[in-house]
Formats: structure tokens, sequence, C-alpha cells
């Protein structure tokens, strides 16, 4: 049970698990904090959180979790009001979906990794963005990844991986250098892919004809292009390396059917088409239990 | 009203159309045809076809409507098979997905671009395939794109027309080349990049985590990457110019985002992100009446 949790960035992720800890009763008090006080307002008004402050300093007095849910760009900025505000059995996590840049964060503001900062990566999610889009049931049945260091306290991740179990998440750890790698191969570089696919398309010119005989792969494709391009441009600058590294493995994949289909090689188009829906169908059941 | 309907290759497309007009009471008999005795009377105990025999040339004696639904590199041998066997009033339109290749097809069997041919195209799909898959109302608030000729009937256009309209479709013409262009575009490339997708991750090695941790995005691509390898090899080497070109555009546009991640350029990336979601805004309801 958290008697006083505060969400910094009341947005999809940090709106969802305050409204999920409350449907669970696993929380007492949920003090919200951000930039705009009408987005904060609205927050309260739709009940996700009980008071608001602006100050992140503020907003973590007395709180026993924090959980920061901003992007990836403005964390370091959160660490820097946090610090020495913090009560003496706070307990402190994140969403960020790069864990690399955070903990780069941690250590530039707080001089070493924090024994009671747990770095988290809640693998849910949708393409819209805001409190009004949070939902209590987001992370029902979706993997959490925690990137807890060598400092960091056992009895810390004890109740980080509690919170989220409590929600219906299953918790994994793994080090942080696998996590952004993994990320980088199943979310991040599939999110190139679609807004590259979009934004090609739109550069074609006759832009109403292109996307009104839009095809189902196409459609699928753009849904993911309209996520917040904000989120993306910090989760790029924040995975460049590990991002870089997949762009370059799928420009070869690329490559190479591409040059199939310019000699007409129906063998090697079969090979390629024909693995890739094995892989498919062998991984299926883990695919559907994911979501962004 | 069709009389007497011929579907050659009863499949997704094939059964899909013959469960349709039937439902729309539009047809009477239904003669199905294709390569596998056990699909064909798959389709009979369906109730998708009245009758079947594995000579196109037998099937389509008589019909006044004759449906080809087979892989593009199959289209060739039934125009072979149907020539001399057609009746006075018959009318063929076909499903392929490339309407160029289909058309240099007829032109080698027949000679000359046949006036009782329709070149069409449902703007319709899913990745399953087989007759067991096809459903009635996979027409519905679906475009048909059809590719007549100066050489084609009118009166024929009309007929092919009328079928599609009355299971529900919207009908639009344009040229061959155009036509696979923008197909090309809007499907051909997208399935490329699912398939390259799979495939690139598949040969990363660790797959199963890969595949456990996949996130939203990945989990939509790779259900495309589900669809049929030969289906698709078959629609890659009948549209291989326009696809290359795609590809290619493709490729700069992706280097351009590359190399933007690579110099950390968060105001270039902002740009292309913004740019693809305001299209995904603009042309959403467009996209939302197109499947595959
Ligand atoms: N969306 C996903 O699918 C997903 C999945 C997993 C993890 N994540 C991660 O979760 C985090 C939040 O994403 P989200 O989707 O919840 O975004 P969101 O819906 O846009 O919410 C972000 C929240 O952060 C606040 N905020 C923005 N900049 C701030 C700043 N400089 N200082 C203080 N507050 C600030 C915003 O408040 P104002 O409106 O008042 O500015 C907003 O409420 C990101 O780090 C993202 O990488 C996202
Ligand atoms: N799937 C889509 O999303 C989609 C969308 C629009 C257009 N199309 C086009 O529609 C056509 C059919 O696709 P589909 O998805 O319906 O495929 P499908 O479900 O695999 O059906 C193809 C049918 O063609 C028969 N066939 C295969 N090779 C043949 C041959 N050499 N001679 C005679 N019959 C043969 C098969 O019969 P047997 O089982 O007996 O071999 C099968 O019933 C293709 O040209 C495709 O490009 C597909």
């Amino acid at each position: 049970m958290i008697e006083r949790l505060a969400v910094i960035g009341v947005g999809l992720i940090g709106g969802s698990l305050a409204r999920a800890l409350r449907a669970n009763d696993a929380v007492g008090e949920v003090i919200g904090c951000g930039r705009s006080i009408e987005h904060l307002e609205r927050a309260q008004a739709l009940g996700v959180i009980d008071a608001y402050c602006q100050d992140p300093g503020k907003a973590v007095a007395n709180a026993d979790m924090v959980f920061i849910a901003v992007p990836l760009g403005a964390i370091a900025g959160v660490f820097a009001r946090i610090q020495g505000q913090l009560a003496e059995q706070a307990v402190i996590t994140d969403g960020g979906s790069v864990k690399g840049s955070v903990i780069a964060d941690a250590v530039q503001v707080f001089g070493e990794i924090p024994s009671w900062f747990v770095p988290g990566h809640p693998i849910a999610g949708t393409e819209r963005s805001g409190v009004e889009a949070s939902f209590p049931e987001l992370y029902q049945n979706r993997r959490v990844i925690l990137t807890p260091l060598a400092e960091t306290d056992p009895q810390a991740i004890e109740r980080v991986r509690a919170m989220w179990e409590r929600v219906g998440s299953e918790v994994t750890e793994m080090s942080v250098a696998h996590h952004d790698e993994v990320l980088a191969a199943t979310s991040h570089l599939p999110h190139m892919l679609a807004f590259g696919l979009v934004d090609a398309l739109t550069r074609l010119g006759s832009n109403d004809e292109i996307f009104r005989y839009a095809a189902g792969g196409f459609r699928d494709f753009s849904r993911i292009a309209s996520s917040s391009p904000e989120m993306w441009r910090d989760i790029c600058l924040a995975n460049s390396e590990a991002l870089t590294a997949m762009l370059t493995r799928f420009g070869s994949e690329m490559t190479e059917l591409s040059d199939a289909i310019r000699r007409k090689d129906g063998e090697a188009l079969l090979r390629i088409f024909g693995r890739a829906r094995a892989a498919r169908e062998r991984y299926v059941d883990g695919i559907d239990e994911g979501v962004s």
C-alpha cells in the first residue's frame, strides 16, 4: 500500500498508473505535478489526482512513492528539482522509454546512482497522449521492465515491483544496455518505419489519392505515426546509438530485399517472406501479449 | 443479375465474392475452379460454390461472368486454358493486385487486348488465405479499382461495375500505370517493410526475447508479415519496377531520418515526425475506409 504517491507528469503513462492504483485500492493520496495548470485541473476533475502543484520539489514532499512520467528530455530537470526534497523512506521510479539516458541524468544531477531510484519502463501505451487518454486497465497483463543497478536498494526494487504487480503487470529485470537494445529493435525501429513511410508518401505529392487508396498494411503503420512527435524526438535522442545500429541492420535487410525484387529473384523473395512468416507464427503468443 | 458465375481460384478473394453475391441474391449458379480437389470440396461443403471442376476451360462454359482470383503468377496459365472456351456474352474480370502484368499476360495469350476483359482490383483483404478465410462482408464499403483500356467494351465495364456495387463496393477507374504506382506506395511497400522488419529481427538471434518484448508498433507490423509468401513473391515480380522506385524513395527518407538520429538533430526529427502525424490526421478518413 502506497500512502502518498507523487506523479510527476500526469499524462497517458502517469495518469494511467494513478487510475490503476486507485482502482485497486493500492494508494492513499495522489499528488500530481506538471507544467500546465489547465491539464492538472482536468486530471483532478477526472479524479486521477487528489491535489496538484507545479513544483516537483513540493509535489514529492512526504510522498513514499514518486513516479516520474514526463518526456525523457524533461527528466533531468525533474531530478534537479526534487533533489534534497525527498522524504526519508521515499522510493523513486520512472516510466521513460529509454533507460541509459535516465540513469546518466541521475548520475549527473545526484553525483552517483541513488540507491532509492529504480529505473523502470512499462511496455504499455497507445498512440494517444495526455491525461484524457489515460485509463486504469492500461497495465493489465503487460510487462514492466526494471533495470536496477548494483547500487540500487533491493527493498526499493521490491516496493516498485509490488506496485506494478498490483496493477496487473508482469515485472522482469534486465540490464540497462540490454533494455535499450531490445526496445530499439521491437519498438523504436518500428516507429521510425511508420513515421518514415507516412512522411515519404506525403512527399510523393497527390496525397489525397495515395491516402484514399491506402490499404490495410498502410493503415496499421500510419496509426503508429500519429504518436507524439516530441516524445519520439526524445526517445531518438536518448537512444541514438542503439537505434542507429538497428536502422543500419534494417537497411541491409531492405537492400537485400530490394535487390531480389530488382533482379526478379522469386526464390530469394520466397525465402525472406517465408522466414518472416514462420517467425511471426512461432512467436505469435508473445507478440499478442505486448503493447507499445 | 449474374446467371452463371465461374470463379477461377476459390480462395480468400474469389470465395468472398461468391459468398457476397449469394448473400445479395445477385447470382444464380456458381462454378468453382482450382488445383486442389480437397479445397474445392471444402468450398462446396461451405456453400461457397455449387459445383466445381479443375479445368478452367470447362469451368467457364456457359458462364456469363468469370472472376479470376488466382495468384498473379498463375493468371497467364488460366488465360491460355479459357481461350476459345468462353460463351458469347461472357465478361471476364480479375482481382489481381498488380494490373500491368495481367494485361501483358492477356496480350501475350490472346494476341490483343480482349474487349470482354475488364482488369480489376478490390482494395480489400486480410492476411489469411484460402476459402476458409473468405467471408461475404469482405467487400462492403471497400474500393474496387478497374483499369479498363481503350479496347475494353463499355458494356463489359458496366457489368463488372454493377457486380462490385452489388456487394457494397465503391468502384473507381484509373490507368494501369497509375494503379500500379499507387498500390506500390500504399500496399506493396508497407508489406515489404513488415516482412523486412520481422526477418531482420529474426536474424538478430535471441529471438524469444525480442519477440517477448515486442511492443505495439511491432505487433501491427508483424501481423502483416504473416501474409502469404507466394502471393507476395508474385506481387513483387509483377510490380518490380514501381516497387523498386518506391523502395528507393523510402530508402532516401530513412537515410535522412537515420542521419538526424545519428547527429542528434532534434529539430529535424520533430519536423519529420510532425509532418507524418499531420498527414495522418488530415487523411485519417480515407485511411479508415480502405483495407489491404
Ligand atoms: N506513450 C507511450 O506509449 C509510452 C509507453 C511507455 C513509456 N512511455 C514514457 O512515458 C513518459 C510519458 O509519456 P506519456 O505518453 O505519458 O506522455 P504524455 O501523455 O504527453 O504525458 C507527459 C506529461 O508530462 C508533463 N510534462 C511534459 N514536459 C514536462 C516538463 N518539462 N516538466 C514537467 N512535466 C512535464 C506533461 O504535462 P503538461 O501537459 O502540463 O505539460 C504531461 O502531463 C515518457 O518518458 C515516455 O517515454 C510512453
Ligand atoms: N489477399 C489479399 O489481401 C488480396 C487483396 C486483393 C487482391 N488479391 C489478389 O487476389 C488473388 C487471389 O488472392 P487470395 O488472397 O484469394 O489467395 P488464396 O486465398 O491463396 O486463393 C488463391 C486460389 O487460387 C487457386 N490457385 C492457386 N494457384 C493456382 C493455379 N496455378 N491454377 C488454378 N488455381 C490456382 C488456389 O486453389 P488451390 O488451393 O486449389 O491451389 C486458391 O483457391 C491474387 O491475385 C492476389 O494478388 C489478394
